[in-house]
């Protein structure tokens, strides 16, 4: 796995000006052989090719050398498909060679057991101490499509070549052959890397060589865990930066994934939860299929989307047409208000009793008449506040489909907006095969092209934000102490002294004493001078005070100070005997309105530290109405990450209920960030309600939680 | 529209005895003229064809009679295609003929303005009239393709003919013939009614029929609304009587659905909401695809489902066997844990590198080995645990992708339990043509057939409780005033009113006083008795108190209820002047822990009264997690609608609170019911809050709005 920021230049391992093949075999069926076969038959490599074979002289009338140290010049990339014995000290040849790559082809390591993990262990130290880097093993190689270069092992290679712009990284090569084989709906993937193990280089790698391929316009992944967070987030910081999309989908968003998704590849996984906000922060579509994968990379070939665009619903079948508009609108996509002048020629082309207004249903008339079909379709497109299209036609009827398609594939070469074509039916019929062979890659649902369209405009909102100066997630902790560094050699944290830490950071708490007697709590009941207080117990071992009875709320005497200190110790001894009690806390309560909140930071394995913001109190657990970002935060990002809860609207004063302190509310997020970046010791920090009052009035922690990592 | 629940016998319409086709034609591109070609050239008619024409004496060498009245003997059918004009004429000719069904192809009614909807009513007076049911106008007819037989001027009728166990009905063309087209995929669609304006036949008349019909094992229909809804609800419990799955598709969920759904048949809609609440009740599968109408009722046709099967799934990537896994785990369904005696039958089958475990990735082993194929397949499927088995094929191999096609198809004839196949890729190869062949309707993405096992799974679940004595929703009001009618010649309903009723059917209130003056508000703390009240102004008009200022809580003194009294007045003047107020309302507040819920019942303009319980307060608008039945409600109903809340959990106790009245609330919600029934001047009514105490304490209605019809 790899460690470091460091991408390596890969045009010489997707396009080598050498070859060498160890282990190139004559039999057929062999990985070596296979592999030949589909270098010198299946593909157009213009560079050296050499064969490496221990006891063979010549194979197929093609001279071999015994090992690459033979070899004469240089070498960019070693084709390994010896024994997985072998293979460790033929890659310590190749490095002696300084090979620039080596792609491992053979299988038999991490994913047999102990044995292969410590052969892993040996390849990536080989890669460390020479520069070499290794791709693979257990893995069916890399293909070049756009180049007609087959480094791989598949006797499906040669059936499966059609050059295009999406370029695909996958785990686990099974789903890479879907997508590849979507070419049969027009769209080509020009580019293929799926380095099994992963050893060295990784999905991270490839994403990142393809941010700035000519030849790719779209990059797709499958992913069953991200194995390095830092590397992930650069490498997609940097397709953004280029204007490269990427399409992703994820494996392990339920307990079953996650399990068969660990014992497939055994990659790490963070969790579901983390793994799509980091994705929605970065610009990756996620995706849950893929077919999903193909369609939405598809589109975003023929397109670039501005996150404005409209949609208009085109159709020759009125409850198809009716379909189609629904799904626009509960996908939340709008539909677009065609202009008069539009009106005004569709109703010079359609028959009366056509619905012209959008979504517009032709009536049959467009199966009969091209002319109609492309004129209406065109009207359509050319209105301003038209995006895309979609074109559903629910059924084949032989040569008036094709009619349609003829139509529709005339339209898109005159627009740069997508018309987006979806084949309903399951009889393929001519106009199908019209629409996959003028590149209009045809949807097979009418709710897939709703979906497509609508990450479509979502990437086209996202990729304006991003551009117009939008702050990438952190890649290292900020260094320094600062104000409000936690104290050293601090374990356990027990509520109050969460509360004092909170407040260096400037986040209000309530006013309070720490008591350990029954007088104390009196006094503090007049020292604090609200007119009602809370008491709760102090304990460095119990979490969710209530549910033992440790807490009292509205005393509003000295007296019932004293009762309640004697209350809650006794409840607490009954309800959790083997915990220790330190005390009880005194603390003045809220008068007047407030919403709840809850902000939260974690350590997540693959990411680091993720803050969570959301609706607090018991409404957390039942409704999970939560948003979540990387650290660190700004003022923006944690106002962006409030607009993406439900519970915005109560913040904002809903129904008549005064507008709360968001303000306050994002200067709070932005300090606990700061706070964790400062202190990265911190596990896990959870402010559980966070009291949000009227505007101007400000916050209140209410309660806190902070857990340090013992080895900080 | 049908007003009555009578459901005629429609036999003689799907199968007739005897056809006229009234305005037969020789010219082939009329609809006279290719209904003809139709039933004579497409169709296996063994009836009496009678070809009505007033001018011509003969057509393709066959006799014309004039009108209908001049054909010997009786007639099942009439089959109108005369144009727009006479078909009025040309029906009452047949009601006095005595023809038992009429269905009229031809369009020009309703659907072009006021015209034709007059026309409609004539001919329904025709049919109400006669006895004589009229099937159309503006609709392509009935295919009978179990019995090769089409009434319908259909071009691409003769082209897609496959007899199946599907019956479908639609409103609209379009989306009927994309599922008849789903026999390239090998499920034959083998009745088809689509009825158009549904002038007197409509949509439930045709799942009525094909509840007890023979050929037909799964129900499908595509509904842009629902014109009645008792006779829908007793067409659907017909079905479900009679063991025959119901699978809708219904079009109008969002905005603009329903918009287009309207300007394309006129139905009435009934809202998004309240439609899927009944299908739930009514065992109705609801999805939202043309597709996953095909997969759900295919696989139904498959398969009867106890609502206990567990998923295997079965794969040779393992990657894809992940994707599978984690779709099962998302969905809600389980996957089955292997016997021993499974995992040994498969150890011995396949590759030590396989994984056995479910899910099983078999490797590539499966597509050399036929025999391995099946027999690790049919372990899997052999195993007690498991109900359905998931088995996606990642791409096309050629000629081994068939191996593994032939396997599955080798196995699935041999169990009951479903094997539902994948097809990943759009290459369609000859593995899929092999899993079409055999009947096993690949499904196009592992999602899809995820979601089809679901609803297979969860409409067992239904059809179990149904068959355990399910109570079906009302038909009809309960008749009698009983205990706590209202009183006649109310209009406008106070809040105070609205409590006093509702304590004459024992759901509890506050106690309270409704007071004029301040003198009075002290005087009612007193009589009230309470620690606290809360004083609430009253007023016919003002819906939302709080808004206005209209409600001060914790009072604590006569002298504070003086107080409050004015400022509440004085605030609701100045927010509120226009509005008339009429006092005061003092009430006892609650002390202690209780959940806030909402109940209220409304009049759906389709299915009647519906009730509606969930949390209540802000929640309701933010999270909208609430339940939806139809009244009557029972108990037993009372507690399933509870149930399909989240916050179901809060009242069973969370966290470490308190259990809720459960108990109480059932009964609150038949009590409600019950005086719904009574009283279905009803509009409205609605407790927000109904505060749910501590188990044993009882519930109370906080808050209530009672509205009444003014024709009532």
């Amino acid at each position: 796995m790899s460690t470091t920021l460091n991408f390596s230049n890969l045009s010489h391992l997707v396009l080598p000006r050498s070859i060498a093949l160890v282990g190139a075999s004559e039999r057929p069926q062999s990985v070596g052989g296979r592999t030949l076969d589909n270098l010198i038959t299946h593909s157009s490599f213009e560079g050296r090719l050499h064969l490496v074979n221990p006891v063979r002289p010549e194979i197929h009338g093609r001279a071999c050398v015994r090992s690459v140290s033979e070899i004469d010049g240089e070498l960019d990339l070693a084709l390994i498909a010896v024994k997985a014995d072998n293979v460790v000290s033929v890659l310590q040849e190749c490095a002696d060679k300084r090979v620039k790559f080596a792609m491992v082809l053979t299988s038999g390591f991490s994913e047999t057991g102990d044995e292969g993990r410590q052969a892993e262990a040996q390849m990536l130290a080989i890669a460390r101490a020479s520069g070499m880097r290794i791709y693979g093993p257990n893995c069916p190689g890399l293909n070049n499509i756009n180049a007609r270069l087959g480094m791989t092992f598949s006797p499906a290679y040669q059936f499966d070549q059609k050059p295009g712009p999406i370029g695909l990284a996958t785990q686990g090569g099974g789903m890479g052959r879907t997508i590849i084989q979507a070419m049969e709906r027009g769209i080509g993937t020009g580019l293929w890397f799926s380095a099994g193990n992963e050893v060295d280089l990784e999905v991270s790698d490839f994403i990142h060589y393809m941010a700035t391929a000519d030849d790719i316009k779209v990059i797709v992944t499958t992913l069953e865990g991200v194995r390095n967070g830092p590397r992930f987030l650069e490498a997609c910081q940097h397709a953004a930066r280029n204007g490269k999309p990427v399409v992703a989908m994820k494996i392990g968003k339920s307990e079953y994934g996650v399990k068969a998704a660990q014992s497939h590849t055994a990659a790490i996984s963070g969790s579901a939860e983390v793994n799509s906000a980091v994705f929605r922060e970065l610009g990756v579509i996620e995706v849950d299929e893929v077919s999903e994968l193909i369609d939405t990379a598809a589109l975003l070939a023929r397109g670039k989307p501005t996150g404005k665009e409209k949609v208009a619903v085109f159709c020759y079948s009125g409850g198809t047409a009716a379909l189609a508009a629904d799904k626009v609108g509960t996908a939340g996509l709008k539909l677009a208000e065609f202009e008069e002048a539009t009106l005004a020629k569709l109703r010079a082309q359609l028959p009366d009793y056509a619905a012209i207004s959008n979504p517009v249903d032709t009536t049959a008339v467009v199966l009969t008449d091209a002319e109609i079909g492309y004129a209406s379709l065109k009207a359509v497109v050319d209105d301003p506040e038209v995006g895309a299209v979609i074109y559903p036609i629910p059924f084949d009827y032989g040569e008036v489909t094709t009619t349609a398609a003829k139509s529709a594939a005339r339209v898109q070469k005159e627009t740069n907006k997508p018309v987006v074509m979806v084949w309903m039916s399951d009889k393929l019929g001519q106009g199908y095969p019209t629409l996959v062979n003028n590149g209009m890659v045809p949807v097979r649902s009418v709710g897939s092209a709703v979906d497509a369209v609508r990450r479509y405009v979502e990437y086209g909102a996202w990729k304006a934000r991003h551009d117009a100066g939008w702050i990438p997630g952190a890649l290292s902790a900020v260094e320094g102490s600062g104000p409000g560094a936690l104290p050293q050699g601090l374990k356990s944290i027990r509520e109050h002294e969460a509360k004092a830490f909170l407040n260096t950071w400037n986040i209000r708490v309530p006013r309070s004493r720490f008591v350990t007697d029954r007088e104390a709590a009196a006094r503090a009941f007049d020292e604090i001078g609200a007119a009602s207080v809370a008491m709760k117990i102090v304990s460095p071992t119990i979490t969710h005070k209530s549910d033992v009875g440790g807490v009292r709320l509205g005393i509003q005497s000295a007296q019932a100070a004293m009762e309640a200190h004697d209350h809650i110790l006794a409840a607490v001894r009954q309800a959790a005997p083997t915990h220790a009690l330190d005390g009880v806390l005194v603390e003045e309560m809220l008068t007047g309105p407030f919403v709840e909140v809850v902000i939260g930071v974690h350590r997540d394995p693959v990411f680091g530290h993720v803050c969570t913001v959301g609706l607090g109190g018991i409404s957390i657990e039942l409704f999970k109405d939560v948003s979540r970002r990387l650290l660190p935060l700004t003022p923006e990002r944690a106002r962006d990450m409030l607009e993406e809860t439900r519970c915005v609207r109560l913040l904002k004063g809903f129904r008549g209920k005064p507008a709360m302190d968001l303000d306050a509310l994002v200067d709070t997020l932005v300090a606990i960030s700061d706070m964790v970046m400062r202190n990265p010791q911190i596990d896990e920090i959870e402010i559980n309600p966070l009291a949000v009052m009227p505007q101007g009035a400000g916050v209140m922690a209410l309660d806190a939680v902070l857990n340090i990592s013992l080895e900080a």
